[in-house]
């Protein structure tokens, strides 16, 4: 036991008239929503880099934290693992993520840091057998070194390209040793800067060639889990390619891989994209390729992807109504890929952060539960399009431009539009929030 | 004749040295740019809708313009035309493009809307038969009416659906008669207000069915000119389908139409998108599906579409620059979907925004070919892929993951970054434009 | 009676177990908050320009509405007045806003318009008594007809600006006639579309002088209400001088007009110009210009002005803390300048549109005074300054750098940050909302 | 002399047909413009941090750039500093600019820090001794260490407040004794991450009272140089405090500080306010507050500061005209805010990025200057606004509503707009660049 986190107390579930600052006020894990366990819903996970490896530094400072395990060595490193274990005890995390270097320190070669993340793996696997908490997913860092500047899979050095392949099968292989539900692949740098010096076409087939080979080396070793990619539009790129929803869609049918990866989609790569993320989540489901979410927020102000943990429910009720709809998550989960303030120094700013994300989370599931069950909504949506489902109407989807014409003609067609009643299912909607 | 122009001469080009208003000073329609004539290149358009049958409001005002074709008649619709072609006249303008709902008085019934359409379009026909402009593109307007309000092809009514099936019927009948050298289709209604009353699959499915209804029926007629999409990410609606280039392409992919359709690229809708529009270009001619160009500028600190006329010819020439490299224009040209401003209420102000568009276009048209003819972009950028042609590269690409990690710790692979060059690059680029 | 809201009961207050579509769940206008009516606490006002005049169009697209009043005659104007007043009874609004064009029709000259405003101020007058809502406040429309498309007050022709002096003057004296609390001022066409022709000197000068004219007439009439401001960044201009709180108090502070005129702050308006609209709030309160409110909801997508009616509790809480922090409203209150959707049609949609807002305003201010009542943020907040409450402190501020210095040097000061807590306190939150 | 620019030529102007990287095109310091060098219109000043201090990272990645002169040492410091003359030199820069943080090292206490900065400012005398290059500004990095997480003279710890005021008293006096011909204050902590632990109202006084010891200060040691505050919305904080050239003002004239202080204003930090770089110019003027510039360019597609090197001549001439108009530049100058990006790894990108922004300036100014000099553009807006040099108007001016009403009336004044001829001034601008 670290003395790190001495003094916080494992965080129960207390009901809403707790006052309590260290006690769940909505998250209570066994509690049973729509036939299933709250905690088999909602699917925690924290972030191994924000929540132990980032320093606090900002574009214009830089460390604020001063954690004890900060430093480059193996023993910095299990001491870092051993406090993550702690709060995910504190929490009652059922699962974290990682990338490779948040977990081990950087070697002076590919070997020495392969050697790095697999005694770190070790000693990680030791402590998850004394733990209930899992692995969600597991990733690879292709973005921090400076090796990866120009991008991983889309650099124009093939070295980096190799380099790249060859951490993400070492990744992958700690992923399945680790029993993670799913590999997750971010293409922090597999995009521009500037047009001038870029070869698109190259570069995207790069990217394609590169998937195909992760989705062969999962059938290979046998790796159960799913592979997801993460949609960001830009930053630190000017332009990335895993741009949104719809563009990782287009990449995955272009490549022949819809039916072999899905999405890991965050809200504040949602906003930064122009979309809302109940939007992501909807044309991900509509596609087949929902995955996974990235639950933070993006402060609506700020240009850039600032993670912060969520806090208004009623928003994030949009998100997990779509999630209601899909059918809820299968391998995927919900990764607070979010960070506390780099003001908030204190270890109890850290757990606390987490209390109150998991906590929103699971309000809003409970609403959208609620309202999914009443079914008003759907029975609302279902009647707007129910002209579609006439015969009439599907004979006209199967029949041409020219019969239509004479149709709309001999019958004289002209249509009335009806209300969208919008402000009614807004209504609706915060009656359940 | 009518009187609208009087007093305006002629445009000719001038060359540079002009302070004449009324004169070109870069546009020279016959000059020879990389072995083709100016004119031939830029094939501009000028745009039916914005150029005369905008009134000049905005959403906090109403019309500020009083021409005299205004009104909802047949014969101040032909008045309309005669104005156009004699704008088209002092231009020279190779091009013009039209909506429907620009050309014809709306009708009472589709019946007359669709009479109304064959008179005028008869009349232009008329008006062809005496000057050398050509149609570029007719489109069919599925979003001003009410009866739009929540979709055309998209809409939770069949009925709406079949009203714009025939009406694009229509369109595409009247294309061919002028000889159209393209069909566009933008989803102006083709998205959504609110998730909370939508189905997204079945609205993508209808759309998906409708484009395959105009490919189809544009075989039937035997159309030679190319079928276009053209993207917008929001505005009106919240969310539109058409989000970008790369949203396009999956919707294409999706429905097996990226043989079919090519995409009509507009500047102010890529900034809307967050992207570029050269991106917008680039990526749509990696993908093969560039087809044609909406040549306007949006103010980069509105969140709108201002279709403003284009003036920055730096940025332009970027435009330009992807397009020679994807070969040039086939079918498609510079369409000017740029509406004078409100406050610019003569007839001078609607010629002159026309000429200073052609004037920069062709300015920034000649920059990018000097340096496109000058090769050494192109060179730094091939030097900078090389590694990619050597045999180990390619070998590379056709292995798999454990064989490159083998490779990796063998030959103690450790790759050193190399400089991007860009702002040698953006130095080079400036000593052309 | 008209019979157009006809069936639609008036709405009642029925707690939150309610499932009456018509019916309130939070606002309950005699419930006392903090000492004082809810009713007292929001005064909300509908807006007549939104629910009675607008006709459904946007950029793309024309009316959606088919109302029975839509025209221009005195009497159709006064069908309007009687419909307005009909839904203020179902609602029980205690106020209603308006321009002088919502109300009147437009006259030929400006003493047409003028008798016009006056005729149906007298009928608006009588339906005043009999009805328990007030005005909260008048104001001119300076900005829709084309004479405004250059300015106001800041157009380059002398006579627009006298224009627009008269009409604010009969804007006034119909405000004081009908007992408005306020009245307000938005400058919608004062900025510019193009700095190439603008004189910024002059349109700030005449601006300022127009405003100290409205100031001493407000004085010469004995006009008891305030003059507000209503910040806005843009839209429909490219830049609008009253862009926000700050640029607006940096405009009073020049033409020493801070102490005569306050500011009404609009949520959607906050956010065009790149704030909270909870930082827009506290900023005025701090400047001592906190006026009345505008409670819409922009689209965090979008970048113009949706005026959507209100729906996210949470959020607005932090609003109506910060009116609360502030010793709530005087003159002012809670007007809903939104807009239904363009598809909602109906007349249930107009009604349950104002229900849904003022019933969420009502949820957030319980809200908001529980925490204020609770006094834990104020108690944080309190604390974490309290090094500044010292005789040091403020010995150090009435002193100069040299003396600073010298004690930095001498006590050898090295200050230790603490944390922020933000997380802590963003839990706080949660638990009130 | 250190071998880092080894092989690098000393930049000459050798005119635009040139094709030489390393020769300037348009920058020709002896030539003169408007009856001044362009050497002394220009003013170009090379930014110590960026060019020298910034290690290459970005929020998603560490250092790229591998300088000779990293650590944390005097001797190192001085290296840096050798080497930045020596770029001085190759560039012909007339002026550098630098925060403390980039020249010395940072000491384990106040006092050390105090005695690296005399040591190293001493050095630079020294070497500014065998130069022609001056110092155009210098200031403090209040923002980037950890003590200044929440804030500098905004802290909410008084000790927070006393390090910077002593700090800054250093940096004064540091800059008087290399001759500096401004002193700059930016408040990059000087704002809020979030309102629930603020205390605006004491922030905002604390701010005004620390600028006023500034003020004092100045005087006190007979500064003859200007001090200048330089806004910016937001980044790092989400809410800064020196907002916009607007929000300053304001805050300038709270505290009485107008005639004191003047503004440095920075393209990127307009554009992330949402104003066009020459409305903050423009404006800055007009309130008799422009000082200096930072000339650099934001990525308009990305929300964050992104301090690219100027490359667009037509958008740069827009703000070099309203310097123009302004009278030019007296103390103030051209600051190159501006680091090459991370992957421009050479001693030669640094260089020749510096040479393209200069060269790109010149060209600006040239056009900026014979447009001012033709005389037109002025002519036009004259014109525009000519009928506010009436009698009849001035006496309006003076007047009172009531009598505007009366001569409205009695006059039948029914103004006629006229057109803004926004496309006809775009064209002859862009005849000029």
């Amino acid at each position: 036991m670290t003395d790190f986190f001495a003094g916080i107390p494992q965080i129960r579930y207390e009901g809403e008239g707790s006052s309590n600052e260290f006690a769940f006020r909505h998250y209570n894990p066994d509690e049973v929503i729509l036939g299933k366990r709250m905690e088999e819903h909602l699917r925690f996970a924290v972030a191994w880099w924000h929540s132990f490896a980032w320093p606090g530094g900002d574009p214009f400072g830089g460390q604020t934290f001063n954690r004890p395990w900060f430093g480059d060595t193996l023993d910095l490193a299990k001491l870092k693992a051993d406090v993550a274990f702690e709060m995910f005890d504190i929490l009652g995390a059922p699962f974290f993520c990682f990338h490779d270097a948040d977990i081990r320190p950087e070697g002076a070669t590919f070997a020495e840091s392969k050697r790095n993340l697999e005694e770190i793996v070790d000693h990680i696997g030791t402590r998850m057998e004394g733990s209930k908490t899992k692995l969600l997913w597991g990733t690879a860092n292709l973005f921090s070194h400076r090796r990866f500047m120009s991008g991983a899979a889309t650099n124009p050095d093939p070295d980096v390209f190799a380099w790249s392949a060859a951490t993400v099968k070492g990744c992958m292989d700690a992923t399945m040793k680790l029993g993670g539900a799913n590999y997750v692949l971010w293409g922090g740098r597999e995009g521009y800067e500037t047009l001038l010096n870029t070869d698109l076409t190259r570069e995207a087939e790069n990217a394609g060639r590169f998937l195909q080979m992760v989705v062969d080396y999962k059938h290979k070793i046998g790796f159960q889990g799913t592979i997801l990619i993460e949609p960001k539009p830009q930053e630190p790129s000017k332009h990335q390619y895993d741009y949104d929803v719809a563009t990782v869609y287009g990449f995955l049918k272009r490549f022949g891989l819809e039916k072999e990866v899905k999405l890991n989609i965050e809200q504040g790569h949602a906003i930064l994209a122009g979309h809302s993320f109940e939007h992501e989540l909807a044309l991900a489901a509509s596609l087949g390729i929902l995955g996974s979410i990235d639950m933070n927020r993006n402060d609506y102000q700020s240009g850039w992807d600032t993670d912060q943990f969520p806090h208004n429910h009623p928003e994030m009720a949009l998100a997990y109504y779509e999630i209601l709809r899909a059918g809820g998550f299968t391998t995927g989960g919900t990764n607070f890929d979010a960070k506390i303030r780099r003001q908030s120094l204190d270890p109890e700013d850290l757990v606390l952060a987490h209390v109150g994300g998991m906590d929103t989370c699971a309000r809003a599931l409970k609403a959208a539960a609620r309202l999914y069950e009443d079914g008003s909504l759907e029975a609302a949506r279902a009647a707007r399009y129910a002209g579609w489902e006439t015969p009439e109407a599907q004979a006209m989807l199967a029949s041409s431009l020219e019969e239509i014409e004479a149709r709309v003609l001999a019958e004289g067609i002209n249509p009335e539009p009806r209300s969208g009643r919008q402000e009614r299912l807004e209504n609706l909607w915060n009656r359940f929030v």
